[in-house]
């Protein structure tokens, strides 16, 4: 579920201001996480991460700003990590090899503690204030959703998918079935689990005539 | 998504103490909505509802107790008053206008403000306070989610949805798409969008093969 948004915002490029940023980033994922949205502030970003607050100001203009460009940042790391590239989904021709890898993926990084923390406690927010809601929906998570449109209207294309199919609809079908067991603790999470559901979702559950 | 739960604990059911118990209901639903649920306490629920707080100590070990009794009543209540049988899945043979028929009581449920606001307030902890969000998934998830397992083994039985399909995921396929777009405001929900979502699931995103 890793959004492809802009770059950060470009600081004078130099070594000290990338360990600003870096240092930035980590202090406002670890804020988040310990004393929750609504207590994390500029300054309190600023005197973890050893910076003026003018150093934060004159890059972000609030507080959810520099969240979003943490998590962004923070997505595409665990992503490079995990080997895979960011912010893409293969297209193999193969539609439910490509859909299932990338769900495995997205599975790995749910579970690693390092994005989950952090993720959990923003989403949370998220659903108490709506205009950060909307923003995390905007910035993060509908980035990499409209991934998935691109691959599904590939694959109608190639005759994959019926062509009279919503593709933003459709992918709710395999996205959101994890993302609830992920967030409200439904269910357990693994590799078969998502290679199931994106079986389920590609065929039916209703039984399939004989070709 | 109502559930079926267990009746609340039987006080002595006079109409003095069942006035006391839609006081306590309202007060503990209003005070999350309010305060969030970490500073909502026994203490400020029962001085809200105007009854002693060993009231409601004696009735409920924590608040965690009452809140989850409240969305209960809440539930049970909002589906009454929609004209709905509570806890409960027709099952008239015809699968898809079953489902499609609860999702969009389920809907309209999610619409009414004197749901979603203490909904939200309770799934928001439940996000970040584990031991919270697998009590809010026993009591009121879980059970009204085994209502679709029990409507699915039906239909498999009538040989509507594949013998080998696991009704506990395959009811994701249309459960978790709503519950994501309204928890997490990723995209307007309506009938249209919950049939399409009942459609999807039964036939599949990949077309088939003419009988």
């Amino acid at each position: 579920m890793a959004a492809r948004e802009s770059a950060p915002p470009a600081p004078n490029a130099g070594r000290r201001s990338e360990r600003s940023r870096r240092a930035i980033y980590d202090a406002a994922l670890a804020l988040v996480v310990e004393v929750g949205y609504p207590r994390t502030t500029i300054e309190g970003i600023a005197a973890r991460a050893g910076v003026g607050k003018q150093t934060i100001y004159r890059w972000w203009p609030s507080k959810a700003d520099v969240l979003m460009e943490a998590f962004l940042d923070l997505a595409e790391r665990s992503a490079r990590e995990a080997g895979e590239q960011p912010y893409s989904i293969p297209d193999t021709g193969d539609l439910a090899a490509d859909l299932k890898a990338v769900l495995r993926a997205t599975v790995d990084e749910l579970q690693d503690p390092a994005f989950d923390a952090p993720s959990r406690a923003l989403a949370a927010e998220g659903l108490v204030n709506e205009e950060l809601g909307r923003q995390y929906v905007a910035k993060l998570l509908e980035p990499s959703l409209q991934l998935y449109v691109e691959r599904l209207r590939s694959a109608q294309k190639a005759g994959h998918v019926r062509p009279d199919v919503d593709p933003r609809i459709a992918l709710e079908l395999f996205v959101s079935p994890l993302a609830q067991r992920w967030l409200q603790y439904t269910g357990p999470i693994s590799h078969d689990y998502t290679d199931t559901l994106v079986d389920y979702a590609l065929y039916g559950l209703a039984p399939r005539p004989q070709a």
